[in-house]
């Protein structure tokens, strides 16, 4: 740690998710962000691509995630620094962790700055981003923890909203998180232009996140400073799992953020997406003439805007040999999803479904999952 | 060959389909008569079955089939004598394969019934087609070669028809082979009730079959009969290839029953299909409420009609670990094949064109078949 700047930046990278929205493909053991699902790098190694030049480089950056995702984390980012990688025993929610890892920077150097960002979205326009997140930065350094805010596109009624008096500065007040609405208070919001979407990227000095836990959720911050002392005598991960079981499950939104006065957001439009469905990937994914994606080996005739995706590894399996064919011929607009273990074929428009889907197998068939 | 009894019945089954209608299904390894297509066993296993009680069983049993198949057709008829399946040296269509054959049961008996059949179609009622084959036995006694005719059910543009002057009795004269006809002819054929499907299916008498041959193929008839010699000494196999190499390339249909004046055939219905198309497979296959087959792996959700087939070996090569889930997801009417080496999705409608995608694929991806 010598080498890192006092009151550099560093980046948290959120990556405890699970989800089925990308059954079959994300698994318990291979969730969203260590997939390639909008090219040829993990979700997770773009992000952490995205930032690194904010930082000082990899030791500045923290990953955290669950045990059943910790070796193949490690193995896809192999830069990573194993101390860096902060194991949850269990999950915990938000808050929590970040809790956590603010103050396992906070040891370090409690003026840094901490980027919390989630592992597994798409951003488009990287300068543009990065832009914003300057602006963010300095903001968190005059003490206030600083969201990004995405002005929204369309009245989606799949994510949070951040309210704001007005768009006077590149970085403005917020005036309270809205939980997910519904159609008619979606539409009002982008009509109004007073609501972003909250796309969980949190910006703050550590010691100004260690300071909001301890006003609004006191029992983790005890349990936060009993994980430091642990850690000054090098004992903390034999109390992490205890500490853990017993720390409030609760997202940071809820824990702080909504609870905060002087909470301040960067609106922002840099072409984020949070994927959340395989149209969505299609949408992000590089697209012949006729729409349809797919590896060398997927063929489609006679048919336009199918979404073909193979995470078999059988090639691997069999000594590098050539993957089977794909061949659809005379559909359109499918999702065509293979695994080792499963096939999926679901029409994109349809592809918010899987969700469902699983659930169902899980409760019909779960031999099947 | 002790316990065969003087003019009994023997059956030749054809097995030197290749075809690409039931790619990827079908392969040169393992064509469509070795595919489980419309039940558990193979085709070829179940056309065996449903003429066994009616020879002296399996040692009357021959088989004719391509080298790229032997192994694979002898491991899934084990009861096969081993000197009864007739390995083609190369294909040279029917005619030289099905003339071998009669030499060969002349060898032992030329009084012998020869039933000659495909081993690749379906027939729905097997009491049905025994009774005709019974019919077509007795013709063969007195000396006729006769087909099996299929009364048509359809103007099908995709067979042969067979003339007849009237159904008046059980078995009649044959006027004269029709090739496939066009729409408006075929309309005209099941409209005028004196045309019939030509199945392929064909009983004769061994020394008969040999007298046509030589009658109307000379050249073959010299070559079977330098067979015949070799096989005495003991070196047919020896001479096989080269005998082979040296016949005429005809069915079986132009070179000897369309010149014959006195074929007789049998007017029949049995429910006979030649499982032209996976949407033939389908038609035939067992089908739930809403007209989804499959394995019980495959899941088929607020969809219907639609055709799963899997036919990969991994569950085998993985210990017989589960196959992996299928899952359909609002699709309708498709076709979803899976083999080993490639996944095909196509319409239900559009299967007959799985042939002409084969021919794309193999002028464009080659490197993929």
């Amino acid at each position: 740690m010598a080498s890192l700047k006092r009151g550099g930046v560093r980046a948290v990278i959120l990556a405890g998710g699970a989800g089925t929205r990308f059954w079959p493909a994300s698994r318990a053991a291979r969730p969203k962000q260590l997939l390639p699902l909008t090219g040829g790098a993990p979700m997770i190694a773009e992000t952490i691509e995205r930032v690194l030049s904010l930082t000082d480089g990899w030791q500045s950056i923290y990953v955290a995630g669950g045990r059943a995702t910790e070796a193949l984390t490690r193995a896809m980012l192999p830069e990573l620094l194993p101390e860096n990688l902060l194991v949850e025993p269990m999950p915990r929610n938000t808050a929590p962790c970040i809790a956590w890892a603010a103050a396992v920077v906070a040891r370090t150097d409690p003026d840094a700055i901490v980027l919390v960002l989630p592992s597994d979205h798409h951003i488009a326009d990287v300068p543009g981003f990065r832009t914003a997140l300057g602006v963010a930065v300095e903001s968190a350094r005059g003490g206030s923890i600083t969201a990004l805010g995405i002005r929204p596109s369309r009245p989606d009624t799949g994510f949070g909203y951040i309210e704001i008096a007005a768009e006077t500065a590149a970085v403005v007040d917020v005036v309270r998180f809205v939980e997910k609405p519904d159609k008619a208070r979606a539409e009002a919001f982008v009509a109004g232009g007073r609501h972003l979407w909250n796309a969980g990227m949190f910006i703050f000095r550590a010691r100004d996140m260690l300071d909001a836990v301890r006003e609004h959720l006191p029992m983790l911050a005890f349990a936060i400073a009993r994980l430091d002392a642990a850690a000054k005598s090098g004992e903390e991960a034999s109390v992490l799992e205890r500490e853990f079981a017993a720390m409030p499950s609760v997202s940071i939104d809820v824990g702080v953020m909504e609870k905060l006065k002087n909470l301040r957001v960067v609106p922002s439009s840099f072409g984020w997406s949070d994927v959340g469905s395989w149209e969505a990937a299609w949408q992000l994914a590089d697209k012949g003439e006729l729409g349809n994606t797919g590896p060398a080996h997927a063929i489609c005739i006679e048919g336009h805007g199918n979404h073909v995706v193979d995470l078999r590894t059988d090639a691997a399996a069999n000594g590098g040999s050539q993957k089977r064919v794909v061949a659809l011929l005379g559909v359109s607009d499918l999702c065509v999803i293979e695994t080792d273990d499963a096939l999926l074929v679901v029409p994109r428009e349809r592809s918010q479904d899987v969700r469902a889907l699983v659930e169902w197998l899980r409760a019909h068939h779960p031999e099947l999952l």
